[in-house]
């Protein structure tokens, strides 16, 4: 079971000035790709707390965290400092980054974005990376992202501008976790159940989720008064399309059964 | 300082189906009040993480944790359960609390709502509660929240659905903050710069935050190619009104003399 998490760095999400969307998105966009996202964690722009959720994910064992916030010229862009320190290592300018920030600044500056192309040294910062990363493109804005593998975790930092993060996610973090979710297939579908009330549903749940390997069922509570029908949300998992399909199939025969059994009374 | 985190609870905020507005809304309430919210972790419906969380909050030394979710009648519903295995609690029915879930599926099974008004080991559950703790009232839903002071922490435990959630904040949890935040006040404003710039706009950040005490400067960087002015927001906090306001007056000022200069090139 490949475990990933999620840490995004920003003040603007704490104070709920900003909802964090990148989050909910890379969630999608993992279960869609057949793993499972297992932590999503949002900290201040504080060197401690970034450094503290750094360690404490390579200590949870997680197999790929990826960061969202924190990698731009200002004075509360901490992430990589944060990264760096989290990981015991060092932090150093990487040429390669670094001609990549300066060619984006000539660009921006040839398209009237920025008031000069000189490399001052908070654009310098950002390419200023943990010792053992390697930068990845951005094809949006102008700070790269991040890839570093540190005691058995592959560390992703992205930006937090919505665009350039999905951006850096499109072209550098799927295919990596593509390739490493290779072998796990995942289905979901939802059903009606003609049941309304949670506490006869939840039992035939248990039982089902019981009964079947690799079969996840949650209720879709929407409150109360919402009518007299609650829906039933299936996640199934596999090493193959076919054995998950079987699963599937064999999870909607079984719940179906015992769905009709509550109706009748004859439980 | 006092600090407050959020930890919300629900494989769907992890798969990418539900955003998770609940810690929004939270965050914009406790900033509102004049408090600021240090953290906020999601989590799977899994026994082992939430204790994890609980127990880490309490370790860091958090003043106030508010968990969403996992209070309803199903299999996955384990927040309180996590609670009392992360502060080393056990769990009892809290018989005030069971009066207050049964005379709500009295009331649901007279709207229609529910089609049994019986007592099923899954509604029982839900009074079911830490050592400790104290039920609070659920204006919309049949779940309680939970308030618990445990190791210098109190917790609130809130139910998933939004509307139930709020109804509790409002009704239990904002006048307990309130109260606590007393003698915080924290005044919030944004201005304009006249500067496309992030890496002129930074080193002018740095120094006005660095001269003026309980005060946060941050650049509203909204990616390139949206125009030449980029906005600052200014947050200022202090032991009163009278403080707050001067601090904010000096804090704008310095900021638009320094500006000014930046713009005439003087710098």
């Amino acid at each position: 079971m490949i475990r990933v998490e999620i840490i995004a760095v920003g003040r603007e999400i704490l104070t709920g000035r900003t909802l964090d969307t990148n989050s909910h998105w890379i969630a999608g966009r993992i279960t869609a790709l057949g793993g499972a996202l297992g932590r999503i964690v949002s900290v201040d722009d504080n060197l401690d707390d970034i450094s503290a959720e750094i360690a404490s994910s390579v200590a949870r064992g997680a197999d790929v965290v990826i960061t969202t916030g924190g990698l731009g010229p200002t004075a509360d862009d901490m992430t990589l400092e944060g990264m760096a320190r989290g990981l015991g290592r060092g932090l150093s300018l990487d040429a390669a980054a670094l001609e990549f920030v300066r060619k984006r600044y000539e660009l921006f500056f040839e398209q009237g974005y920025v008031d000069s192309k000189e490399m001052t040294p908070s654009r310098r910062k950002m390419a200023v990376i943990p010792e053992g990363g390697e930068w990845l493109s951005n094809g949006v804005g102008a700070a790269p992202g991040i890839k570093l593998e540190a005691q058995g975790t592959v560390f992703f930092a992205l930006p937090g501008v919505p665009e350039e993060m999905r951006s850096i996610f499109e072209e550098s973090v799927e295919p990596f976790l593509r390739k490493l979710f290779s072998g796990i297939v995942r289905l979901e579908e939802s059903m009606a159940t003609g049941i309304g009330d949670e506490s006869i549903l939840t039992p035939i749940l248990k039982r089902v989720m019981k009964r079947l390997k690799g079969v996840y069922l949650k209720p879709d509570p929407k409150g109360f008064g919402t009518g007299v029908d609650i829906g039933v949300y299936i996640s199934v998992r596999a090493d193959d399309k076919g054995k998950a399909r079987a699963r599937m199939n064999c999870a909607r025969r079984m719940l179906l059964s015992e769905l009709e059994s509550a109706r009748r009374g004859s439980r």
